[in-house]
Formats: structure tokens, C-alpha cells, sequence
């Protein structure tokens, strides 16, 4: 059971509202003697961060990350670690909108029908501003796979789609992509998007996005079949972020038109190294790790709180309109970028560490 | 944790290889006083079983399922109901061929790599037949359901896609699409998909699939924000299935494309009824249900077992190549749907008795 | 899995050191619409808190509690519940005496082994301070069952052995326990533990006591067997709190030595309610409550950071001998009380929302 | 979630009712590449079977168990493994004096009201018959720990107690216990214990008893605080058992007696090995293991069939009385000792892959 836990053997637990005094979160089963330290949690955290660019909301959070448990000396001890980050730029009386109407294609709804209360300011606990808890554990996954499978491991995410707008992805430059402010892969696109979302912006509208996240240097053999398989728990891990819709593994739902042929991706030995002609698989099979490179994606739909009118219902069981004004994000698919990387990394960790006990 | 077990806190556990004497699973935490014998899950059994068209593999298999606990006068008695499929038509001399060398596209690879030794017989435990068990914990759940829920409750799957070839989901009818070897919702189709399929097979080769699942009558209210939402569950459950690559909720991966005044469902109060104008949400907004119908697709990739030669290595890393012959599905996806009914079942329910612990 | 999380449904993970900044816990699956402020906590943190008399540690904590998450207008939300309280009397000095040595009788040694690292300050994470964050949760909890089992449900401790010295435990008058310090239920028996309790203070040794825990106003139909059991549940709970070595259910290890006729308790219907002649049981039977007061009992070791001079070895591998100063509990077992309450409370309410899910 | 699975890295689920067709448990988890066998299995249910002396049910029951997936080629492939043990011997027409009475201290009363049906045959599910599922696990998991381990690694078990006759337990060797029909560790006691026994029978009454198992070559290490901790695990597992009431560590509840000076084990190095001067922690301190020897104990209530008359109820709320013949153990208590030893290795595996996992 895990309603606000994350993962089997690295787990972390999630807490806490848009508009409360802190969020945080507890990560539990982390391997003890990792080097960390507040900073190394920190550069993931500023990588999420909101009011960086025009592109994002302009809502501003130091987003400064504290850890209250866990470490000595510098080092993690193996005890739960406890991080907290404080709230800082509340404006509650933004939402004083929303208090009684539900925006369409929002939690605002279901959570009210599932629970009879809930927080509206800022969206609650169903608020995007959760996912900055999940970088904060993301960070402690990296450092640990940086220590137990080494420099070779790696994760990159970037927005491979921008509404109606796609790229090129055979170029997959980790400098380019961290170097603008859409995490896009194609330098040749960045000045259409820019115009692209702003207009988007003008017009009180928003856009949604595809994510591409690849891990590189995993070893094969991760995954337990056949109710944790690795692709199962990243479809899980990526759907469970605010708006995202689908998830691809590899070729995903293209692979439904792929002849048998062209979709096996075929072996060859070099070099005493096991090597394949393509990646239709995105580096899993049987849902288990090949040693491939991983790549998942996934889509977040548009952000909805735009300032376009829309017919709706209030609390009461009443009729009525919404347009919301406050601080939001064109395209929350953007900052959704360092979320991807770091679910999956934390799947990865997770599953390095059942693949430990199991199997070593 | 849970290898071989899917849910919570109605739960199943599958056991048993292709080839073994038997497959069979346990289901846990059934509530008691419900109505049950073998014949309620022998008829959705026996919509998967294989053997019953020109379009699925030639094994022959009667798919007898027993129920050896759980169950007394005719009803459950909330303990563990165990049940179990002999396997009677196995050629393990059909393997021979695969005992040393790895599928390109197939989980014999990455098995070995995983545990040092795998049941290489029509795939040991990689092979699909392990989803006859989850097909019958699906139908244990469907009778739960519609006991806690009502008639109203009804899942039905249709395959939207086969191959290069879709078609149009607006009717969906559950009639015309049981009555038909490709479970296909689209009358007008059902002849070219038969051609292209002996095309397909006639050539050696394979093809993929997109499944669809649709649930009516889910109450508003199941899910389980953050890390149990219903569609994160549901993800998990369509990805674990063999051969997935891909899962959309609603509108799913084109989402992003969508603007957000046409993304967002506007909602509209009616004789005291809750409606919405469209289902892009596909009935789950905050991973929570919001009355809507649940509507779930997901791509199966083609079989990698074909009859085209394949380059690949053995498990001795030499380079060799393949030809697989024996019984195989040109397109595994169409004895998916029953399959993603049963998940999508097991997911709903296993959410309704989640929704019935915390908030009743 | 579970390392610093406790529960299935209601579900509280811990976090925090003994000499760190905070300590805290997150409670996941707590219903929603519960009346829930920090005063609720508080007064349960009260009767845990050292430095209350010359009986226990003097180490001074307000233990004041913070609700930092999961409330909004004075209630629960159905969302996560993150509670916080400060270190503040912390004298890590005082523990530079064991910062190489392992206290006999105590985790240090075994911590050092597990992890290679410990904070060694005050026990760190293996401190009893932990505690506080389960008498918080256990808070909650009680909230929730006088919510949902109403006002005659009642979870009541008392030590009912100190040391060698035992004590009558016909009379069981909250009053009476509640009104010294030693959570004693006989008040005949007061003055003696007193006395002896200072004598073994004054000559720099430690004392064990056992704990009585009696929950009355439990519906019948609690528990899951096979293997989550209420009285297996009890036992894990309780044999988790720091320094328990033994757990009873009713007539415990002694039900060994009656005989079948007079364990089995006699039952007969009066005023159309169930009754039994004698509880041998403590209430559980195949692992369910039977509607009986649940009676359960734990001891608790002697404390064993003690005077008196212990030989034992550092962790370079070298003996030593060991004398431990500083503010410790002559008999740690007193401040369980509250705990075992606490947990007690945790385990039936999370049985409860059990049996809601499978059997209503 | 795990009504009826335990463990959390190596898990079993079992399934079955005295008087179904079968009982059988599903073993997930299992590391691949250990030899086994079903002959592996059967020595250890043969330790349990019924009807083997004239102390125990009559009842016949070979209790052959059968392999049904997880090896190849006589190894496991870490895939779950499937055990099924016929039932053979069911007297059903001996329980229709209790098909509507409830025996008094027996689960007929509490599944009854929990899930308002039950079997009634033997005790159905809550029928000590469920035990050689666990047996079985059990045999599987000493199997690994041999391998995983060492030969130096060994789990023994004994009755210490038998009704109101204690014995020596200083004297524990192996083949004195495995030598007589009550597990009996004291040559001397034996003759007294038949007499006892014999005349406990007779008068159609039944006896408790204290079982004893222990666990050499445990290496230090194993255990996760706080809420997984060694000791935590152990007493969940052992109060699982079928009539167990009290459960000990060590010293267990004797612990609360002793000084602080000598219940704190002392330690010292010889030959670069950490020695302890005594065992009142029974090889566990702070919820990990240190290295010493594991110590448990637990007490098992007299069995609850009886041919002495006891008043009752039946279902219909009636007063009634009940005198209960067939085929029942005097003292149930000794076929717990091949219980309790597989419960304690199942939960040392469990903890030896957790810390796997973790530390390595």
C-alpha cells in the first residue's frame, strides 16, 4: 500500500500543500555511507524551480531543500532521511476563485467527491508543487547509482513535443538541451517554440508536451516479472505525475504498426559485448533491463487553469463559468522534466537494490 | 513488493511456466458471501483460450480451471481462493530450436541475464499463458464488482488497431464486438483485417495491436493520490501485460497536441447529474475517477516468435541467426483484450475497496 | 516492505535522530473529515515526555508538535499528515564517552555492524526518543477510532511489574494509573516502587517492567488471517517499541500451563449479547477480535546505558570496559506506556479500515 | 497488504481449508540456482505430519507435497514456486456436531462474525492444517540459507514446556530432540512427559506447551529498524501460528526481572572474533542481529477441541453446550516445533535479502 509512498525497497514518502507552511518528503531504505550533502539535492531542485523563465509561472520559491534526518558526518546512515522545504510566495486570496468552482479537467472535482474537503488553495496537495519532493529524492537516487554502478549511469530528460510542435531527437546533446529554457533537444526549433508558447500565453490558452527521459549505462538484468516488471513500474512512476496522460516504453504505441521484423531488434556480439541494431524495445524486454539504453516517454496534457472562459459546476451542484487568472505555467510539461528523471531514477535504484537481494 | 502478486488489497498471485504442469493463481483479500463457481471464470476464460480461430496459435488448450479454496456452498468465504489451469497440449520438442539461442525482441534474452537459467519451453514463465491466470482473477473480480456496484458495471475491450490498420471506435458495441475473431468494434473492417492478417501470417511474419478497454458505472471518488492513482495503477497493470509498449488514458499520448480549452472537459450539471461535454480526461482526473467512463488503450508490439530469419547471438555469445517455427499468434494483441478487461477489473476493484478503508 | 514505516491502511512512517534537529512521522490513509488539532496530539506527547519526574530521564523537551501538512479548517483531509517536533535539549557532549565504545545490552554495537556508520549522539536513530513520533500517531488514531467505533471505545496502560515487583491488577481504574508516575494501577503498591525505584537509581543500575495495554469497545471481526492476524499485528507493534523482549496476548506464555477446560472460554448469550466467564484469550481468537477487551502485555529490559562498569569492546576491536554517565531513565519502561497505548491504537485502527475494505 | 502471504523479499502465500481437495502455498522471491527437489520439501513435512505416534491426531495424512513450477532441471529459476499437498484423509461427518456451535476458545466464533459464512469442516481455513504450507516454505528457505550461508548455519527446535512440566534446556542437542515423539530436548523428562500426556488424554482434556527454536550462524547484521526490525518479525511470525499466545526474545518476559547490570550481555574479543559473556538478548539488539545465537520462544494454548463438556452458543445466538470428539491433538503443541522452526528461517532469509539489498 503506498498512497503517498514511492517504491519497494528505496522508498519515499510525500507531504504536504501548495499553500501549507512546507512540503518534504522521508526517503526510507537508502544505502548507508552515500556521500550527501543539502547541495547535492539543491542543483536538482533549482533545475524545477519555478519563475526561471517567462515560460514557467512566475510564483517565486528559493525552493531551498533542508535535511533534518539521516546523514552524520556528511554521509547517509541509513535511517530514513527527512527533507523539508518551506513555502514561500503563498498568495491564498488568488484562489479565493476556485474556492467553490471546480476548473474543468482539474483534481478540483474528484478530490472534492473522494474526500467531502479539500484544501483549494492552489490546487492542495494536488498541486504540481508535490513533484518538488519527488527531484529531492531523485537527487539521493542519482548520487546512490552514481556510487553502485558508476560513472558510466546517466539520465537525461528533454521535451521532445511542444503542443502542436515536435523536434528532431537524433541529436541528444545533454548541454543543449540543459542550455534553453524548454529542455529541447534541436537547437533549430528553440526560436519557434519561444514564439509558439508565448502566443500560446497571450491568448490565455495552454499547451501540453511530450517528455523523452533515457538512462544510459544500466545493467541488464533489472526488473522483476511479473508484477513489478522495470517498464511496469516506470509506466506507473510516469503516470503518476501530475497531467501526464501516457506513457511510452521505447517505440510505445508505434510499435502497434511495426511489422515483427522491424520491431525485434536484433543481436550481434562484438568486442565480447552484446550489441543491437535498434532500440524498438527502449532497452527492456520481458520487463527486465538489456543493457540498453532506457527511454521512456510520456505526455502531460495542457495545464488547466488558463484564462479562457469555461462552462463548469460549483460545489453546490450549481451551473456556472470560471476563468482563472493567478500565476501559472503555459506549459507544465516543461518543469515536468527533472520529475521524469528523477522517477526514473528512482525506479532504477529500486530495482538495482531487489535485483541485489534476489539475485546476489 | 510483489514479483508475482498485482494489487493491493484485492490481490492476486500467478504461478506456473508455459510448459510446467500447470499455471494457476491465488486471490486474496475477495470479500466473503459472493457468489462463485468454476463456470463464472471458465467463460471468460474460454474468450481467450487459444486454438479458437485461424488467427491465434494452433495449441490446443481446454483452459479447465478448478477451484481447489476459498470458496464454500457456492460462495466465497473472504479466504485465499486457489485456482488452477493443467497444461495439456505442450510440445516441448517445438524448443529445441530456442534452447540456446535468444529471440531478437523476445524476454529469453534478458532472463538469462537476470537469473543464470531460465525454462526455455514456449518461454517458461515470460510466455503469455501466464495471463490465463490474471483472466481468472479478472472474472472474480468482475463478479465482486458487479455485486458491490451493480448492473451498471460492465468492461469491455475491442482491439482499435491491428497492424497499420485502425478503425472507427465512435460505435461501440459490445455485441458486434464478441462476435467477431478480432474483438474489432468496427463492422466494415472485419473483412480487411482478416485478409491483412493472413497476409501477414502467410509472409512469416507478425503484427502489433492496440487495444482499448472501456468501463462503465466506476464511481466517482476511486484513486489514490499521490503514488495509487487509479490511472498510475492502471499503467501499471496494462505495461505489465506481455509485449505492451504503451498505455494511454483518454486521450493519452495526443494530449499533448490538445489547446487547453479543448483538453479541459467542461462539466455541466443535468437533473441533478453531474456530465461532462467530452472525456480527453478518460474519466480520471488527479488520478482519481470522476463518473466518467474509464477509458484505457494500450499497443501490443508484434510476436517476436516468426518465421523470418533473425540475426542474433546464443547464450555462449556467438553470432548466429534464427528461425522460429512451431505455434505462434501472428498477432498477440487480439487474445490481449480479454486480458486488459480483467486488469482493468482487477485495478477498479481492488481501488473500490481502497475508496471503502479510508473513506466510509 | 516497511523499515521506518508502520501499517498497512493507517499507515505512519518515522524519521528522525536523537540529537538531530527534529524528529517527526507522516500518517498516510488517515480518513478524512476527522477534527484534528495539535492540542489532540499534544496531550498524548504530555504523558510520554521526559523530565516529568525524578523517575525518569532529565533530559528537558517541550516536545511541542507541529502539524505541518494534511488538515485544512481543523479537519483531515484524507491527505498526508506530517507532524514535526524540535530537538531541543540536546547534549551531544555527553556522549563522546560511547562515540567509540558499544554500550553492552544495546544497538550501538549492532548498528555499527548493519551500517558501518552510526550517529552515535544519544543513541541516534535507535534512541527511544523515536517514540514520541509513535504516541503522535497513535493520537491520531484514537481520534479516528472514537470517531468511527464511538465513545466506548478506550485504550488504557499500565505497568503492572517494575522490576521484581509485581502488582495487583484486579482494580484497573484509569484514575488511579493515571495519577503517579509510574502508571501503576495498585495503589497499594505505589510507595514500594518508589522506593525501590530510587534504590536501584542511586546504586547506577536499571530495572525492566512489564507493560499492560487493555482496549475496550472492540467490535468483533477485527483481523485477517492467516498472516495478518490481530495478535501477530500486536506482537510486531509491540515488539518494535525499544527494548521489548516478550509480548502477551491474554493468558500469554502461561496459557502453556492451563488445561484445555479452563483456557477455552466458556460463552453464553444474555440480554441478546455475547458473553464469555473469563478471557484467557485477550480477546483475539484464529487471529480476530471476538468482541472481548483486548488485553495485551510486553516487557521491558532494563535500560542499559547504566553506572555500574560493563566490559564490552570498541569498534576497533579492542577490549575496554564501559561506565555510562549522563540523563537516562533508571527504567525506560514507565515511558512505554503511552507507546504501547499508542500502537495499540495504530494496530486496531488500521484492522479496522481493513475489515471496512473486504467486508462492508 | 498480506492476509495471507508472509514476508516481504521472500514471501509465501498460502491457500487451503482442512477439508478442500488440497492446501498449497506459492513461494516468491526465491534466488535462483538452489538446487531443490520435492524429497527437500517432504523431510521436513514428514518432521510434521499427523498421525506418527499415539500423542498426535490419528487423522492419516501423507502429506505428500508436489513441485509444480519455479525449478528447472532440479534448481529454482527465481520464477515462484507452486506447492500443492493433497488432502486425503477428511472425516467431514465428524464435524457436524460443530457446524452450528461454537467451540469454546476455538476461531469458530470469530471468522463466523467477521465474514459472516465459514468452513466449518476440520476449522476450514483457521484448521492448524494450514501449517504445512509454512513447513514446506520453511524447507525451501533453509535450503537457500544453507547455501547463501554455510553449513554452520542451522535452525533447531524443541518443546521446553509441556503443560505444567518444564524441562533442562542446557542440554540441546539435535538428536536427543529430533529422537523422541515431544521434540523433548531433556532425556530425563521424557518418560514423565508420556505419562503426563497419556493421562491428559484420557481424560479427555489437552495441554499447552512452550516450543524453543534456535538459530545458529546467523551472521550480525540482519534486521531493519524500526518497523521491519529482526525481533519485530520474528514475533509476528510466531504469533501466526495456530493458538500462540505469547511470544519471547531471549530473556523475553523475564527480562523485566533482571538487573541492568546483568541482563546487559558483556563482549569481548578472542581471536578476533566478538564473544559475548551471556545471551539474554537472544542474538538480537535493537532489532538486528549481533551475531550470537537467535534465542525465540513462544507458547502455544491448549488445544480447544476437547471431549470435556463446555457451555457455549451456536450460531443462532442460542445457549448451548458442546463436547467436541474426532481426531484431535492432546497437546498441539508439538507439532509446532517443525512450525516454528520454518517460520524463524523464513523470516532470517526475508531479512538476509532485505539487507542484501541495503548494505551490499
Amino acid at each position: 500500500m503506498s498512497f503517498n509512498t514511492f517504491g519497494k525497497l528505496f522508498r519515499f514518502t510525500t507531504w504536504g500543500e501548495s499553500h501549507g507552511p512546507a512540503i518534504g518528503c522521508v526517503i526510507d531504505g537508502c544505502p548507508p555511507l552515500i556521500d550527501l550533502d543539502e547541495q547535492d539535492i539543491q542543483k536538482d531542485l533549482d533545475k524545477r524551480k519555478p519563475g526561471q523563465s517567462k515560460f514557467t509561472t512566475q510564483r517565486k520559491e528559493a525552493d531551498k531543500v533542508k535535511i533534518l534526518s539521516g546523514t552524520f558526518g556528511g554521509k547517509t546512515t541509513g535511517t530514513p532521511i527527512s527533507l523539508i522545504i518551506y513555502n514561500e510566495d503563498m498568495r491564498s486570496k488568488d484562489y479565493g476563485n476556485i474556492k467553490d468552482k471546480f476548473r474543468p479537467g482539474h483534481a478540483d472535482f474528484t478530490y472534492f467527491k473522494k474526500y467531502g474537503i479539500r484544501d483549494f488553495r492552489g490546487g492542495g496537495r494536488s498541486s504540481a508543487r508535490e513533484t518538488a519532493a519527488r527531484v529531492a529524492a531523485g537527487a539521493i537516487a542519482k548520487k546512490v547509482l552514481g556510487k553502485k554502478i558508476g560513472k558510466k549511469f546517466k539520465v537525461v530528460g528533454a521535451v521532445t513535443q511542444l503542443g502542436i510542435l515536435g523536434c528532431d531527437t537524433n541529436i541528444w546533446n545533454e548541454k543543449i538541451i540543459n542550455s534553453n529554457p524548454f529542455f529541447c533537444p534541436d537547437k533549430s526549433m528553440i526560436k519557434l517554440w519561444e514564439k509558439y508558447l508565448l502566443s500560446v500565453r497571450k491568448s490565455g490558452s495552454s499547451c501540453g508536451a511530450i517528455i523523452e527521459v533515457r538512462a544510459k549505462g544500466v545493467p541488464p538484468g533489472l526488473g522483476a516479472p511479473i508484477y513489478s516488471k522495470l517498464d511496469s513500474d516506470i509506466a506507473s512512476a510516469m503516470m503518476s505525475i501530475n497531467a501526464v496522460k501516457g506513457v511510452n516504453i521505447g517505440s510505445g504505441m508505434n510499435s502497434a504498426q511495426l511489422s515483427g521484423e522491424s520491431n525485434s531488434d536484433e543481436m550481434f556480439q562484438k568486442n565480447k559485448k552484446t550489441n543491437f541494431k535498434s532500440n524498438n524495445a527502449g532497452g527492456i524486454l520481458g520487463g527486465i533491463s538489456s543493457g540498453q539504453e532506457i527511454i521512456v516517454s510520456f505526455a502531460v496534457k495542457p495545464t488547466s487553469s488558463i484564462i479562457k472562459k469555461r462552462e463548469t459546476i460549483n460545489r453546490f451542484g450549481k451551473n456556472t463559468s470560471i476563468v482563472v487568472k493567478g500565476r501559472h505555467d503555459p506549459c507544465v510539461g516543461i518543469r515536468a522534466v527533472p520529475v521524469g528523471e528523477a522517477m526514473l531514477s528512482c525506479v532504477l535504484l529500486d530495482h538495482l537494490l531487489m535485483h541485489k537481494a534476489q539475485n546476489q
